[in-house]
Order: structure tokens, then C-alpha cells, then sequence
């Protein structure tokens, strides 16, 4: 029975993630991770998630340099859900999201429609090459 | 169209959703959301999941007078996760666990194993009656 066992993996042997930037509060992202993810992230104290959409695992930063560094993980009460205390590295501020913004939550509801409210702080065309 | 065809709901029609303490910014639980449950927050701006579990809506505080009011509600840039900006109800500091806990994200990962490393704000007893 490692740390590893305790967390309750779902049918797909995955666990939802959110991470956090320590600095600002502010909630960078939301990514799954399944077990090997998570040790690795532990173990390196760098992000890395499992890509649904690519079915690997995905070191969150290897093709944009905006590596993860990860501070604490924490477990919810049912052992269900991550979330991770990190410093976004590879710009001042942080880029997480694929946009080239701060976060991933950039869409804010205002009456009846989802509105960009948050700037694109670098192209990802200059990011992603 | 509306703005909640613009979620991209999974194979069960549930989005995750992350509710962030807009005072502290402290993350306090994580649930899932319907159509309607999504619906209802907006209009009624409580937090409104749907609870896997019991395969109903959920009022959060229906049972422990703990609600959640809403500020703001966004969407990441996939439009499949939503965060939710809140200030939780009821009592001070706000309680968003079951366990009678601030945050449901008090374990922390130290060394090989998790702690419980956040206070029992109040007896869970003595909350659910």
C-alpha cells in the first residue's frame, strides 16, 4: 500500500487535476492524470499530466518551455481530485493555457454569452514553433 | 444557441467544475454540473451540481446551510471545465467540506504519504442534523 493506492483512480485509471499557481491563487488549468503521472510529478516536482487526446503522457511545458513547478499536492476528501500548488515557469507572468494567456480561464459568463475577459499575453505562434 | 450549448458536456452530459473562494482564493471543492445544474447557478447564482452519486441535483447547503454564493462563472479554453468564483456561506471562515474543513483539498503529500493538514473547522455532527 503506497501513497499511490490511496488515491481512488476512476474506470479509466484516471484522476482529475487542478493546478493552482502558489504566488497569485490564481487557477492556472484543470488536466487528468492517471497513476504513473503522478508519480512522476512527485517524483521530478515538475507537472506531468496523462493527454487524453494524445493517450500519453504529457509533460506539461516539453513544447513550450512553460514547465510547471510543483510546490504541494494535495488530495480532496473522497481521494478523488488533485490539485497542485505550482510556479508556471518559462515567462514573466505565467502562461499556462495554449492561447498564450495567464490561464485557462479566460471566458467569464456575462449575460448570455461567454466573453474573452482576460489578454493574450504572448502569440502561440511564437510559442509553439 | 445558447451559451450553454457552447459547453462541451461528456458522455454523461456533466461538465467538472472547480469553486474557487474569490476572498481568498483558496480552492474548495471540486463537483460536476448538467445542463439544468449550470442553468439554475446562473439564474439563481447559488451553486447548483448534480450529484453523481445520487443521480440528483444538489443545492449545495441544502442539508448544511453552507450555500454558495456566485460571483463569477467561467470556462476554460476547451469549454469543458467551468470555475466558479464564490463566497461560501453560513459560516466564518466558510465551510465547502463535508468533513466540517475550509477547503476538501486538506491533504497534503509528504514524504510517502498524505496528511491531513488543514483544521476541522467545525464538528460535521453538529452541521448535518
Amino acid at each position: 500500500m503506497t501513497w499511490l493506492d490511496a488515491v481512488r483512480w476512476d474506470a479509466d485509471g484516471l484522476v482529475p487535476v487542478i493546478a493552482q499557481e502558489r504566488a497569485s491563487g490564481d487557477v492556472l488549468m484543470f488536466a487528468w492524470m492517471n497513476r504513473e503521472a503522478l508519480a512522476r510529478t512527485a517524483e521530478s516536482r515538475q507537472a506531468v499530466y496523462w493527454s487524453r487526446s494524445r493517450q500519453r503522457l504529457w509533460h506539461k511545458g516539453e513544447e513550450s518551455g512553460h514547465f510547471q513547478q510543483v510546490h504541494e499536492i494535495r488530495l480532496d476528501c473522497d481521494n478523488d481530485v488533485v490539485l497542485l500548488k505550482v510556479t508556471q515557469l518559462g515567462h514573466e507572468p505565467g502562461i499556462a493555457c495554449h492561447t498564450g494567456r495567464h490561464s485557462c480561464f479566460y471566458q467569464r459568463l456575462e449575460g448570455a454569452g461567454w466573453v474573452a475577459v482576460d489578454p493574450v499575453v504572448k502569440d502561440p505562434q511564437s510559442i509553439y514553433r
